[in-house]
């Protein structure tokens, strides 16, 4: 197969952790022997955990040698594979969908990782241009292992744009729950894996915003329940008016900053910020909004639809359980 | 990475042409060298060519050997392979959704292609129930392949359900163009290239169904200009007036059988059938139309939905250029 259709499969499965990996980039790998077998397909799932290269070196050799037992903390991991790797990714390829890194962070450099277990080959989706963590390549060049950089280059960097706008200030996106038919209401709308997906955001994201109408109406409380979450998200309440029922829950949340304002460029002061409608702040998202993840139950309901005008990209699309949701970019 | 892994590879690629390989079953392989390096992901994409055994196997013969030329006849491919195969895939692995025929069709059996080719593995889906071609596993295992069932089985049961159904006598679906909010009308909504897969299954389909106010508003022409087709489906108007302007454009093109009637149980039939809507049709679909084919635009769109209730099951969704489509099973 194809250098593309490798790419492919690290791309995919770095999608799945999108925006989960806040602060970090959201980065795939997959790595082959030296016979062109798949050993593992990995990602960077969390910030704090291992890095692509290093999950999917761990993955590669677990799979060769069932009995490897590592440890847990990335950094442990990593030195355990330099000690215990005996060679047997010798003459390996890496696909990465982001080049890896070149600095010591959590863990010592990917790159030097590669070097160490002799990989014959690193194909590289996008060129870091990150100031602290770029020049991996530079490393993996120095050491005689071929590097090719560009297969599927333009979706390897649509992967990376949402770190690429929170590196710049602000990643904002709208997070909508629909029915195939579009329809947003009348209760629950998606399953509990989705819903659990969306109170993780809400445990990574800066801030949550809401319009002041669905606070009023819905009274929700915008925790994180549902994954047993200990970090609540900070609301950002889009209202004119300041006067709100203290009663509603998601004032009794603890340890949470509530702002209400009518200024949504306020929005911007935040890193990584999720929308939850209502459909007035739907139907008028201020244009630093780029991405909608839309969640979809496989039902039709005999209800309304949210009717408006809006020109999206897909950029990836997965099941979870019996719903699919989607990445979607918005065309302006 | 696991059989299933492989196994869903098989499954994607023939999903792609479903429906599209009528009357024959939509089947994939995927072929992994000794090594177990993938050679090729195949399908069957058409009824009269080659399986997705023959296919896969050509494909993993051209990526060894990019030199080799092949015919274009399938029994003639089938014949090169034998003469050509050099032992190239001696030791190979094959994963079919569907256990490899035992017959002579149009091709001599796949189960007796793989033997040739010294195959040292065959993980199959599912098991060919079917009275002709089944026993190709028998085949391999005589010749001492290590043959393996009941991967995906579930899965490569559903890929073939649309294949069992016409087998027993009819097969209908509807086919619906949606925006992402759920909105049918307001002209064209899907790409070019989703219409031209809707015109591929007008050309293989034995009847299109469609309600009679549908027509009278739409005054459509329903052939397969968009993949300049010579055949054009057979159509059949539910309504209980037979009164039609003959004008409407669908009236005018050629060679069609046009059945005008008040009985849906009729369309019952005919073994392979698209229903084509429009909304009193979808929102009465009679009971035997087990799947829909959803296309949809990455648009949302400022009109109504198409507002009813509806369980599915997403069977598969893949990218069509900028839009996408699913197949889903009516949940009932």
């Amino acid at each position: 197969m194809s250098d593309e259709f490798y790419m492919s499969l690290a791309l995919n499965e770095a999608w799945k952790f999108q925006g989960l990996t806040y602060p970090n980039p959201a980065v795939g790998c997959v790595i082959l022997d030296k016979f062109g077998k798949i050993l593992s397909i990995a990602a960077h799932q969390k910030a704090g955990c291992g890095h692509a290269e290093l999950n999917g070196v761990a993955l590669a050799l677990k799979k060769i040698n069932p009995n490897l037992i590592f440890p847990k903390n990335p950094n442990e991991i990593y030195n355990f594979i330099l000690e215990n790797h005996n060679n047997l990714l010798k003459g390996s390829k890496a696909f990465v969908t982001l080049e890896p890194c070149s600095h010591i962070g959590k863990t010592p450099p990917c790159a030097k990782l590669l070097v160490a277990l002799k990989f014959s080959e690193v194909i590289i989706g996008y060129k870091d241009e990150n100031k602290i963590a770029k020049g991996g390549a530079e490393i993996l060049k120095r050491s005689n292992i071929c590097v090719k950089f560009g297969v599927l280059e333009d979706k390897c960097k649509e992967l990376i744009e949402p770190f690429l706008s929170w590196q710049n200030g602000n990643f904002s996106f709208l997070k909508l729950g629909a029915s195939l038919n579009g329809v947003l209401k009348g209760g629950v709308i998606t399953n509990l894996e989705s819903r659990q997906m969306t109170h993780k955001f809400r445990s990574l994201i800066d801030l949550l915003v809401i319009g002041g109408n669905t606070v009023r109406i819905d009274r929700p409380r915008l925790d994180t329940r549902l994954i047993n979450g200990t970090k609540n998200p900070d609301i950002f309440i889009y209202s004119k008016s300041k006067n709100f029922d203290k009663t509603i829950p998601l004032f009794e949340v603890r340890d949470r900053k509530i702002l209400i304002q009518s200024d949504i460029n306020l929005v911007k002061n935040y890193k990584f910020c999720m929308f939850e409608g209502g459909e007035n702040l739907i139907k008028n998202l201020p244009p630093f909004v780029t991405h909608i993840l839309i969640f979809f139950s496989e039902k039709f309901i005999n209800l309304e639809n949210l009717s408006i005008n809006l020109n999206l990209k897909l950029l990836f699309m997965d099941k979870i359980s019996d719903n699919f949701y989607g990445w979607f970019k918005i065309l302006r």
